[in-house]
């Protein structure tokens, strides 16, 4: 099956816009609960009511299987979606491969990444609340360019703590968000208690993810009309993301094809969910025959190298502890450039799906990212974001494999997004000075040494 | 006709991409011929051979109507087009006009913009002839980029010189040229005896456009396997760019809707061009009633202040002699954002359909223009590139019209590009420091002064 006939781009029309979001909650039984980090007691509703709106608390807790998707969100979701699936002629001709290759490309849209997928309904369901302003933190800037948009349309402000060393490196991403009109601080700030007091110790902090989530927690903990939003990990964020892969799965359909492998990067879990899900979906539910595989940073060995146990989700112990593959929240990731892939934990969703053995994991090398990064630019035309290109790495290895099999497999992976404002990483690469990071296991061990007990 | 039901992007497949590109020349008659830069006789085949390939010298002077477009560059259009057509809901709702705004959005490539439908044919038609490498001048850096892009596909190496202001001010467009295999050269450099000589008058000279036109042609008329390319002006780069308008046209058809105005930026001419003549085509030849308007930077306005007269493309007299809207090409043009819009003449072909009052044309200032940008990206939710923000602008302005008159016109205009890369422009614009910049008459008149005598 050649499968020649496959256009380069598959379309779906605006009609044919998924209506509900998928729920694996209802396909993943025996998740362990969310522990309140005080109580170390199961979290209930009522305990997320000051950063959260009662209609995403109801979806982080839900175990109905289709959850309908908003007219109003869907309305907004036509500006930029369904978005395409693409067949990569040009990369197999490159690879000389009988594999098929297809990615769902997610960066057509202003936030460049498949981040505006949630922070619109997020926007959307936190303004319904009459909540005036959503406070975030951001580390490589595509989470808080998402959310700057999408507080945007529905005239609400929006307050981005973005990591110091991120804002100095990527003045581009702080510019970006303060033209969608957000309030953009470097962190450490003087907005918070918690910003204030790192400063007067150490004027010259330059920040960390852990401390901008802080910081934005506290914002929208001390602020009546005002909320907290998170671009990744949690069961909502991956619940809105689903819309990537029921959109994939109806333009596979389009074309008869259906992957017999499909990979995504994974941080937090939030692309990887969206794309993965409906499939694992088949799997569970249908016995469909199908490879599934998070691509993650061997300098952040989230599933390969982590634990499976409750931890925090941030430094300060102001989130609620998951059940999760975990590195530790001390653990702290060498400066890789895929920012985004560069947290200690991992969905909750996804780790089970994980540890019950329905996915795969692969660590892969940063040169050997951006290797394959380059190959798929100057083949497909597309500059990939090095988050994203993780996925390419491996789509590209299962690629060469075939053509030693002689197999035609049919491998979907998910582009999440556009690496225009990565091009430092890429200029590296190119003059030979980016260097491989790996954590040798003494320091894994450190990081481990930080989990509770419960 | 509200047509209220038209989505918000109208696609078309893969099949119904345009065969053959619109050339205007057959439909305007009595266009003055290049003139030799040396005899001042009319330009011969024979006189571009040292820097062009026959078939595009060909396609320059060729008076057929519709050009073929090869199969192969077809192939290669198709991982990018056909691009879809956009229905500005979110635009129209915040002006509250009864106007229908459609915008043609060529950013969804990864030169960001339009160059990339000359750059395939140009790169296709040089590996033909058997040239192993293309030399090209940047200054913006989009057609640089696209041109990189399209000698990659072909194998082919390409060399750009970088007006040297601009390598320092983008230093991402300079990276993402080398991450796509060119390679770039600020200008003035040392890679040429004009380069050379510059830099031992004045080693700091920062450069021009001109100055690294003439970089080009000089390293392509020296160099036996190696041509130059143009990303604009010339008759052939306007003749692949109606590909834009050719698609613009069927995708409107679908909806039944024919455009009352159709709007876009003029700097060489190549996106006016590209979407203005398939409709010019209809106006010539069927007697269709539409309002066509090129629009310029009140910093550089060559059709709305130029004089129609025989002009240098350059300032070192390399290049035809082209009867033209022009400034004189030693009209210096202020630093404005639109860099891509500083040109102090015009395509021919732009110019005598000027010039015979087939279309209209619009001079606006930048900070009207960073308005209207913010605005669009606001509501629509792409980032515009300054240049594209022009048409923006005129379109925003006509649709503010139909409000007051009622009227609901049927505007479609050109979102050549996206502005990623262009943020430090939106910073200064946020920031209030933008200006406006106009010439005083006296100035321009020193322009004129530079216009030959032929």
């Amino acid at each position: 099956m050649s499968k020649k006939n496959v256009p380069y781009r598959v379309y779906l029309s605006e009609k044919e816009l998924p209506e509900s979001w998928y729920n694996i909650r209802a396909d993943l039984p025996g998740l362990s609960p969310y522990l309140n980090p005080k109580t170390k007691e199961p979290v209930v509703p009522d305990d997320m009511k000051a950063i959260f709106p009662m209609a995403l608390i109801e979806q982080e807790m839900s175990d109905e299987r289709f959850i309908e998707i908003p007219e109003q969100v869907r309305e907004l979701y036509r500006s930029f979606r369904p978005s395409p699936l693409c067949r990569a002629y040009n990369l197999e001709k490159l690879l000389d491969t009988p594999a098929r290759i297809y990615y769902k490309y997610e960066g057509n849209n202003p936030s460049g990444s498949h981040k505006l997928n949630t922070a619109i309904p997020q926007a959307y369901y936190n303004y319904k609340a009459g909540i005036k302003r959503l406070a975030t933190e951001t580390g490589a800037g595509q989470w808080g360019t998402a959310l700057s948009v999408a507080t945007q349309l529905f005239g609400m402000e929006c307050t981005v703590y973005m990591v110091k060393v991120s804002a100095m490196q990527k003045p581009y991403r702080k510019l970006i968000m303060e033209t969608y009109g957000a309030n953009v601080y470097a962190s450490p700030s003087n907005q918070t208690q918690t910003g204030r007091s790192v400063l007067e110790k150490d004027p010259e902090n330059m920040g960390s993810l852990g401390l901008a989530i802080s910081e934005a927690v506290e914002d929208a903990a001390t602020h009546e009309d005002t909320n907290y939003a998170l671009g990744s990990v949690l069961n909502h964020v991956l619940l809105h993301q689903t819309i990537i892969g029921l959109e994939a799965k109806k333009q596979m359909e389009k074309i008869d094809e259906y992957p017999d492998m499909v990979i995504a990067c994974c941080g937090g879990g939030s692309n990887f969910g969206g794309i993965a899900f409906p499939f694992l979906h088949d799997k569970i539910r249908l016995g469909k025959n199908i490879e599934i595989l998070a691509v993650e940073p061997a300098a952040c060995p989230t599933l390969t190298k982590g634990k499976f146990a409750f931890d925090y989700g941030d430094v300060a112990h102001l989130t609620p502890i998951i059940k999760m593959y975990t590195l530790g929240h001390n653990f702290m990731p060498p400066g890789i450039h895929a920012g985004g892939l560069r947290y200690h934990g991992d969905s909750a969703l996804v780790s089970k799906a994980y540890h019950d053995g329905l996915i795969g994991a692969r660590a892969v090398h940063q040169t050997d990212v951006f290797k394959a990064a380059v190959q798929f630019a100057r083949s497909e035309l597309i500059l990939p974001a090095p988050e994203s290109a993780h996925a390419i790495k491996v789509a590209i290895d299962e690629a060469l494999k075939c053509k030693e099999t002689g197999e035609s497999k049919s491998i979907l992976f998910c582009l999440s997004g556009h690496g225009n404002f990565d091009l430092t990483a890429y200029e590296e690469y190119l003059s030979g000075k980016l260097t491989d990071v790996e954590y040798p296991d003494e320091m894994l061990e450190k990081g481990y040494e930080s989990l509770p007990t419960v």
